[in-house]
Formats: C-alpha cells, structure tokens, sequence
C-alpha cells in the first residue's frame, strides 16, 4: 500500500490540529456508540446514510494510501495516523506518552466498550498494543537511533478492568543492536499485564549518530 | 464498568445483524477518511457536527457500559463488541475465523491505513492484537473448556505490510490447566510475524466436563 512523506510548518500543524483533533474525538464517541446503542432498525439505516454522506464528502480529496510519515519543519515525525497515539486515528484512545529525565515513560489513558475482551475488562491483545507501542518508544528514546521490536513478550497477572489506566516503559539495557525495554499496564490497584521486549536498530540506521 | 449479559433468539440475532453489519461498515469506511481526508477546516468542522448529531440520536438509547456477554438461544457466545471479531466494532477488521477439522483457526483479513505504524507496515502492536486473539481462539476450541491468556510472545521476522494477510493457529500440547497455542500472520510471500501463547483454564472452569 502507498503511503505519504510530507512536511508541514509549526503553524500548519497547529492550524490543522484544531480542527482534526476535535472531529476526530467525534468519531471515536461514535464508534463507541456504534456498539452500544439500541436503536431500532429505521433509525440504524438513518444514521448509516448519514454517515456514508459524509464519508464521500471527505473522501472527495485525500491521501492515496496510509497516512505514512509526516514530519514538522523541527524534524519531529507527526504519527497522526497512528493506531496508538494518532492524533487522527479514531483507534487511538489516544496515548498521550511523556518522558521523564531518566527517559522513563509513561501515559494516562482510559479504554471504554471498543477495547474490550472478556466483560467488563479489556482485550488482551489490547493490552499488547499498547504496550508494544510504549516499550518502542522507550526503545528509540531521545537521542538514540531508530528500532523496530524484535519480540515481545506479554505476561498477565489479571485481568485488566475497562476504565482508567497507566502504562509505563523503559530501557532495562542495550547490547549492541539490541535494545531491552521492560513496562507495564496498570489499575488504581496495581499492575495487570507485565511486558519486556528486544528491540533491534536497523542496519540502514547503524552508522549514523 | 458496567456491562450487559443477555440472551437473543437466532430470529433475532439475525435480524439485528442484518442492519449493525452494514452500519458499523460504514462507521469503518468513514473511520478510514478520518485519517486520509484532505479537506480543509470548514468541511472538517460541518462532518464533525453532522457525526455529533448522529452519535446524539444513537445515545438516546443505549447499554449501560460495554457490549458484556450477550448469548444466543444456543448458548454460543455473540462477541459483536469484540476489537478484532466484532460485528458492532468498527476498530475490528473483523476477522471472520473458520476452524478446520483438526481444530486449526484461521482467517483471512484486510489492514488499511487504520493499522499503520511503520510508514506503510502494519503496527506490531496490532498483529500482536490479532495473534493474542486467535491463539486464545485456538486455545479454547471446540469442546474445550475457556481459556485465558497466561503469556504471548510475539517476534517479528519482517515488517507486515499493509494489505491482505492471513493468520492461523493451533495447539501445540495441553499440559494440566495450561494450554500452549501457536500461530502466525503472513502476507504472500510468507511468514511475517510468529508467536506462541499459554493459556490457562480459570478455577471456576475446571470442575465441569
């Protein structure tokens, strides 16, 4: 599948987050609605007609493909699209993840009716999403090159109820090419799914920096 | 959170898929511009109203919480809310999982632009998803009791591309209350992504059968 490499101004971002960020809250509060409403048939159909009128107004100029690498003019990527932390992805809770000076990082964030496996708590593999996504990132932290997950593995202590919920990740060590990311999911009470992951620094970024 | 346990008819199961399938395929299809559109803010801001007074309606009448545990008049369980096989989910593909005479699953299936994490690639967190999710399918087939994840190891041969891709697994061997599951996403030329998974017969499972 094709996707877009573009770069885009300080002032273009924040123009365009104005309005992407609230139009895409919108559609994520439809999409847990989309599960849970008990609606009759008529109004359902109503609503996908009106839905579809406004997919092909959109889709009347856009992006051939994924959204692909976006960057700002400071050289920052711009992961809008993606399924983790996408500003524009409707997936995307969406993670907000901070680092700390010890490079640790970490990200308060709630999972509703969408994220969920066994009732009332989340999916599993949900669970390993997010925590692909926040060992990566303590992977590729700050200064350090870029890397892509070797293997993870997730280990769950309990189930993880649907609500409010932290994940935090960080480097354990680096040999060679490899990096060792350790972090968890956790409720009010403690932790509910460990993970650790090896994260590897691809041969293309091994001889810059 | 709260969640909703309820028992359907096959009547009725198959009357309200006949208008949440098509529904929820149109929230996906719109899920999809949401990242790609390239409309500018006064179109963005009109859908975004358009999508709030649907979601408004829909809200009129709806589940208290998350999708729960809803049984048809057969017993089988109706996972509709799932975020990987759910009729009513719009983050899933879904993936439509067949089981061959030998207890094997798999699935073909379809990832856009919605999946993305490496620019054109799948995220490896959302394989991670797909394969925590049909391993436990696997795991708990048939006439076996319910299962649930214990650990899952995920390590990637290759970046997934974006695309048509296929996943399987099976169980490799059963030993006391775990169950250790194994299983792949491929695209065309290969296996992209492997994983193996133990999983666990929960206390108030293992008496009955």
């Amino acid at each position: 599948m094709r996707f877009t490499h573009e770069v885009t101004s300080d002032n273009e971002h924040e123009r365009q987050r104005a309005y992407f960020e609230p139009f895409t809250d919108a559609v994520r509060d439809l999409l847990d609605v989309t599960i849970r409403t008990e609606m009759d048939e008529d109004v359902i159909r109503e609503a996908q007609a009106a839905i579809e009128a406004v997919t092909a107004r959109l889709r009347t100029r856009q992006i051939d493909g994924a959204y692909g690498v976006r960057l700002n003019a400071d050289g920052r990527s711009r992961s809008w699209g993606n399924p983790v932390i996408g500003l524009r992805n409707p997936i995307a809770p969406p993670l907000v993840i901070t680092r700390d000076e010890q490079d640790r990082c970490s990200a308060d964030f709630e999972l509703g009716a969408a994220y969920e496996g066994p009732p009332g708590h989340v999916h599993g593999g949900m669970s390993a999403l997010v925590l692909d996504h926040i060992l990566g990132e303590a992977a590729s932290s700050g200064l350090r090159k870029p890397n892509f997950t070797g293997t993870i593995t997730c280990r769950y202590v309990r189930a993880t109820p649907l609500g409010r919920l932290r994940a935090e990740a960080f480097v354990d060590r680096v040999e060679g090419v490899k990096t060792f990311a350790r972090g968890f999911i956790a409720d009010a009470d403690g932790v509910t799914v460990e993970a650790e992951g090896v994260f590897i620094t691809p041969a293309w970024a091994r001889e810059a920096g």
